[in-house]
């Protein structure tokens, strides 16, 4: 027993020292998988689910040469008591059901590119819709393969039941970074002799935080594993919807942990409402009741917003409000829609009595007591810039109806917010509202090195949060919000000087042109403030957005570009194009025109920017805003916002 | 009248409009300057030099074929009050002489490569070591050209004159930011599915805030204006050390503003200690107590340790403790030192009175009794990974005794730190202490595009702050002593995954190398920890820095170069080479082995990378560090220490 243990310890040393790209199971090094893993906190009384998994490598480094184990045992032990049968210990009626499958697995590069992958057979079982009610630590633990041993520590916190806010907002400004609110700042905002007139809304927050965003089992994280994090404290793995990632095929029966958005509603009856500028299926709305491995299984997420988790018993928290893009996922396939079971949505949600919403207008006029699915484009919505400044790029067939005219009147993330407040307020009486804002383009446009277009998604997301501000100030509800502002993820992006764009255009030579880019002292002042006339109704924008000094600007990891720093007038930046027929991208010829040609450094399939490490800010206003100061993990903001809510649940209970 | 003045004002705009990268003279848009300029906040009782200038353009665009007016008038005024003439207002002797002289400037790149200077003569005055004492707001107005008029608005700040803290240590992580900071994180602490299992002590810092770094004129700043900025709260000009920037070649003529080390010193008697890991001439060490147009002017910089300024009446702040590297600027010139007029400084601290030391040993060893000044080596010191680790790269002819032996015995930040307060703590008895202590080489390693050692020095910061509380708790002195820990300015750097470096090394192609870089899901976790063996008495660094998966990390403005993402095992890095005899550079052909040639996107004639412009963060532990939190400008730093050391004083005092 003891070799066969040393065996394993060994094999899987070797394993995780050799595979790091590629992982067997990001979460579970060992052969011997717990999801939730070890370190996993818990809300008391939030509902997850527990997935067992014992792994028998076929082929590859980790091979130990023992049969698939089908009768490994799994006991669960509050410190300080004795270690009980999982299926005892949550009173389940009976033992899960054996789950047996296979899959596989690069172990890096080279076994990639010579195509041998590793072959894991698994025999699985799943615990479903369990809580924890004690707070204290917990063990659980897998044995296994005659004496291996898996053990994961798990601490639900001890959070007092107290409700300390009846609403709380969290606005989402994906991928946005303290380097980009500076930017951001320094184009909107008029300074003189480096005094700044008049300042972000962001900066005037009394509490800053940062938060730590990687995944569980890689350093950076995508949308919608961080988002998971926020709303459920437990971070996962990159394409995770509010479950962690089992190694099975089926996309929806990996574990999933309940959200704030499902105990908000299960425990207090309180209202939900989720506003994005991204289709609305996208990875941070979908997260706030969502739950699968595949944040790409958009029919049955916008499913989930109206009927909630199908396949398993779960909490169905019905969403009062939901402003967004991604027509496509609610009209029929009759109309080009791509739709759950090929329903029509905006027919479901009708039925369930929500107003159908699908322009500005309609938006502004709608009663604030119904129920509303507001839907204003195909795709993601128009950016600030576009709506605002280059009108004519409206001019697409992206109406929401599925018609194929444009979809000219849609209205902004400001416009969106107020009116979801409007209908939470007017629906949620005494129980309150939770609402999640999201500014996506923030991060749409950093991925395709638009830097004019994010850093205007970034102003409007500033311009909301200061209208929202107002907004609840007028109807007294300001002192009962809980206001956060934060980010998922950041983009490795900052400003490092000025760029003559006139110099620029006219030097020949790539090295020349190099010469238009002023640093330190020749970055000069923003002149993107002052020197031009557009003026709007929303407030501290830049007054030229083509000035002949612009910003030198740009992220660190990139697809081969061209770049000459200026407004790309004629809609979002296409920045790279693949050769004929192939993933092989180059620089897109017709972008960036007089710029210097660069190469990137990212694998040549990319065609954008990707996410990077940075911790993000989080700016916090309102009651238990003093949660949110100093530098904490992400799944802190859940447990920040549940504390708020005083969710945690000290026995089982239903609204 | 009429007519001229707007004419002028025509001539301005047009000036403002076409002068970015250069200008005529930064922080004086008009043709009528006042130093310190329209919206400057002061201290109650802070002295400062005003400086004006009346400018004549003689050729270029802003020309207004005017005489040059000796004639102008300057008056100060408190809200409400009549203006007074300056000369009275400040109850000087006699009205300041006139000074006359001219300067160049291009207004362009294109008028710089056609070398057409604009050229403007210039009538002058200053007035020097002046101050304001009532809490107010002030206008000073200066007359000039017949009926125009420059108008600056100024706010003397209205803080109590209780002390809340007896000590204060602010210690810079020159160029850091929360990008680096996560990176740091990342490479020595150890996480156990998304948790860290050990953090930052800047992480465990109560209260943070974001500070804003612009200049006064440019929005990218250097260390020297930024250091000024927190120590006078006064942004200035790219390369000034607490002056605001005139017209006129002498460098140390230029209007001054008291520094915080001054004041506190000149009001309480407080005790001054600077600790630097950069040749202590460098800027943010000089900004303690320099002050000149010019950072360059190492020799007088280091005289003014000891001196004080000498050319004016000004604040005499002696320094108790100068830890830090710069030998050639105290050995004589007969050793190859270049120093103020030729003096020996070993001799001249000596003969004050300091001890001298020159090793870590000699360090450890001085008396905490005696002044001490401790220079560890030619230059820069050396870097924690190359004391630490790759020790052989310490065989360079860099001894502080000018003797060409190499400096093998060097302290780090934390010997020097803990050194510092030990001695500041037996010297200051009841009158408290500041401490300024920078990690230099955070920033001079992310010049060079060299992230292990930049990590290496931030990651030593870190140890030395966590070295710093235990060290003033076991003293009783933690609770009297307030902790800032934030840097100057940013570099835009960030991480976005990992590198296989075997796969990249086994790659013939560039294209193809890109392929060894792992995003998202494929960053994995990070190999710098608990894969390799290295241990030392410091805590939380990698234990091993050249894993094969390395972190995928940049910055976003560089020289030509190539990259491997791999340690550079033989001394900090050297990007880029310039062709023979030219300022033409290109990537440095024994720089980045095996790695991908990639094409920088700064001027050629720069051999490294720059500043950027992202807010940097501020971390606050002790008495009034709820002061610190949110986010602010620079000069609030200032404020806010001096609030803290309750230096305002409403009527003129000396200690």
């Amino acid at each position: 027993m003891k070799c066969i243990c040393s065996i394993a310890a060994a094999a899987v040393l070797l394993g995780t020292a050799t595979a790091q790209s590629f992982r067997r199971l990001g979460a579970c090094p060992t052969l011997g998988c717990i999801f939730p893993p070890d370190q996993a906190d818990f809300l008391a009384g939030q509902y997850f689910d527990i997935r067992l998994e014992v792994h028998q490598p076929v082929n590859g480094s980790e091979v130990i040469g023992l049969p698939l184990d089908e009768r490994f045992t799994f006991t669960v032990a509050k410190k300080g008591a004795a270690a009980t049968n999982a299926t005892q210990y949550f009173k389940l009626l009976q033992e899960p059901k054996l789950e047996k499958w296979n899959f596989t697995w690069y172990e890096d590069y080279f076994a990639r590119d010579a195509k041998t992958p590793s072959v894991v057979n698994v025999a699985s079982k799943a615990y479903r819709r369990v809580a924890l009610y004690e707070p204290g630590e917990y063990t659980a633990t897998l044995n296994y393969n005659n004496g291996s041993k898996t053990v994961a520590t798990w601490l639900v916190k001890d959070l007092a039941e107290e409700r300390k806010a009846k609403n709380i907002i969290l606005f989402i400004g994906d991928g946005m970074t303290t380097n980009m609110i500076t930017a951001a700042r320094l184009i909107g905002h008029k300074s003189i002799n480096g005094k700044y007139q008049t300042t972000m809304a962001m900066d005037k927050f009394p509490v800053l935080g940062h938060q730590m965003t990687h995944s569980i089992d890689s350093f950076i994280t995508d949308s919608a594993n961080s988002a998971a994090a926020l709303n459920t404290g437990h971070k996962s793995t990159v394409n995770c919807l509010n479950v962690y990632a089992d190694s099975s095929k089926d996309p929806f029966d990996d574990p999933k942990v309940e959200t704030i958005a499902e105990m908000f509603h299960r425990l207090t009856g309180g209202h939900i409402g989720i506003v994005s500028t991204a289709y609305i299926a996208d990875a941070t709305p979908a997260a706030l009741v969502a739950h699968t491995r595949l944040r790409s299984q958009y029919g049955a997420i916008v499913d989930s917003f109206l009927n909630g988790v199908q396949n398993y018993t779960w909490t169905k928290a019905p969403i009062d409000v939901i402003f967004g893009g991604g027509a496509e996922q609610f009209y029929p396939p009759s109309l080009g829609g791509v739709t759950y079971q090929n329903k029509d949505y905006y027919q479901e949600f009708a039925k369930a009595n929500y107003s159908i919403i699908q322009n500005r207008t309609a938006l502004l006029a709608a009663k604030n007591t119904d129920k509303a699915l507001g839907i204003f484009t195909v795709s993601n919505m128009a950016k600030w810039l576009d709506r605002n400044v280059y009108r004519q790029n409206l001019n697409q067939s992206l109406s929401p109806t599925g018609n194929k005219a444009p979809a000219l009147d849609q209205p902004g993330l400001k416009d969106m917010t107020l009116k979801a407040i409007d209908i939470l307020q007017a629906r949620s009486g005494k129980d309150g509202w939770f609402l999640m804002s999201e500014a996506a383009s923030i991060d749409k446009m950093m991925h395709v090195l638009d830097y004019d277009r994010a850093l205007g998604e970034l102003l409007e997301l500033d311009d909301t949060i200061k209208a929202t501000i107002a907004h609840l100030n007028r109807t007294s509800s300001l002192k009962e919000t809980l206001i956060l502002v934060t980010a998922d993820h950041g983009h490795g992006f900052d400003v490092m000087g000025s760029v003559d764009t006139h110099y620029l255009a006219a030097q020949n030579v790539d090295r020349k042109k190099r010469s238009a880019i002023g640093i330190y002292e020749e970055s000069g002042l923003s002149q993107y403030i002052n020197t031009g006339n557009l003026t709007y109704t929303d407030s501290n924008f830049p007054s030229n957005w083509d000035p002949r000094y612009t910003l030198f600007q740009g992220l660190m990891a990139d697809p081969d570009r061209r770049e000459n720093w200026s407004v790309h007038k004629s809609g979002p930046r296409v920045p790279a194009r693949a050769a004929n027929g192939t993933t092989d991208y180059y620089a897109n010829p017709s972008d960036g025109e007089g710029g210097i040609l660069l190469n990137g450094t990212l694998p040549i399939e990319n065609d954008q920017g990707v996410h990077s490490l940075t911790d993000v800010p989080v700016f916090a206003m309102g009651p238990c805003q003093e949660l949110f100061g100093g530098v904490y993990n992400s799944p802190d903001i859940f447990f920040g916002m549940a504390k708020c809510f005083g969710l945690a649940r000290g026995k089982p209970s239903e609204y």
